[in-house]
């Protein structure tokens, strides 16, 4: 899975590429960021830049990796494995025909709003922002 | 599933109940905060003081909720019901015979250490201190 940073506007407080969609399994709307299932035998890198672009239409010339965990380890074995992509060139996307996602760049400070208020309800992403965010804060305060 | 603080010795820096143990799984061991399953019909607020007390014998007397979220949303329709637990009192564990749970207070700081350096691969972990972490620092700047 992806986070996918615009930062060509502000470095201080780039934009995030941003999905909403209707779960099924949870019954409702959430915003999420890009992910997808990796195909058997890809490697991990190559398949986010893939997913990415099917979803989202984005190419990034950055890629690097943030963080791998286990979303629910008592029973699910496989990990997630996050990368943060930078250096966005915009495109076609190409959705699989089940995905009805809407696409939205929303400013990391506007997405740290939304988390503090409990407007954010998909893990992966949590994880991935907040993540991010206290990496970033760490580096600043150095 | 519960974040435990016991903010007896140091408010600005409390020690978190974590657990150790084998997922197999995930196939290594994890650090994690305890969770484990609601009983059907149980209400998630008694689910988790039930866990609580069973994984590591602490009960507490103020409860809070921290945050609501969907794991893995492509598929799993239960949510994680996170909450927040203070004033802690140590008792008797009473984990399940197929329960091997290595049980340690770590400093709040010394569990983000962790997790900057990659060490902690619990999601729920992940999520749960990154957002309580936050939510605090807010609450200090403000």
């Amino acid at each position: 899975m992806i986070l996918a940073l615009d930062n060509s506007k502000s470095k201080k407080d780039p934009w995030i590429v941003m999905e909403r969609q209707y779960r099924h399994a949870a019954n409702r709307f959430l915003w999420e960021l890009p992910a997808g299932k990796i195909d058997g035998g890809e490697d991990p890198l190559a398949a986010a830049q893939r997913e990415l672009a099917e979803e989202t239409g984005y190419k990034a010339k950055k890629w690097r990796r943030l963080v791998e965990y286990y979303a629910s380890p008592g029973f699910l074995g496989e990990s997630m494995k996050v990368f943060v992509a930078e250096g966005l060139e915009a495109g076609d996307a190409r959705p699989e025909e089940d995905e009805e996602i809407e696409l939205r760049l929303v400013k990391m400070s506007d997405v740290l709003k939304m988390i503090e208020k409990g407007a954010i309800m998909d893990g992966k992403t949590l994880t991935s922002v907040l993540l991010y965010e206290r990496l970033r804060a760490g580096r600043r305060r150095k």
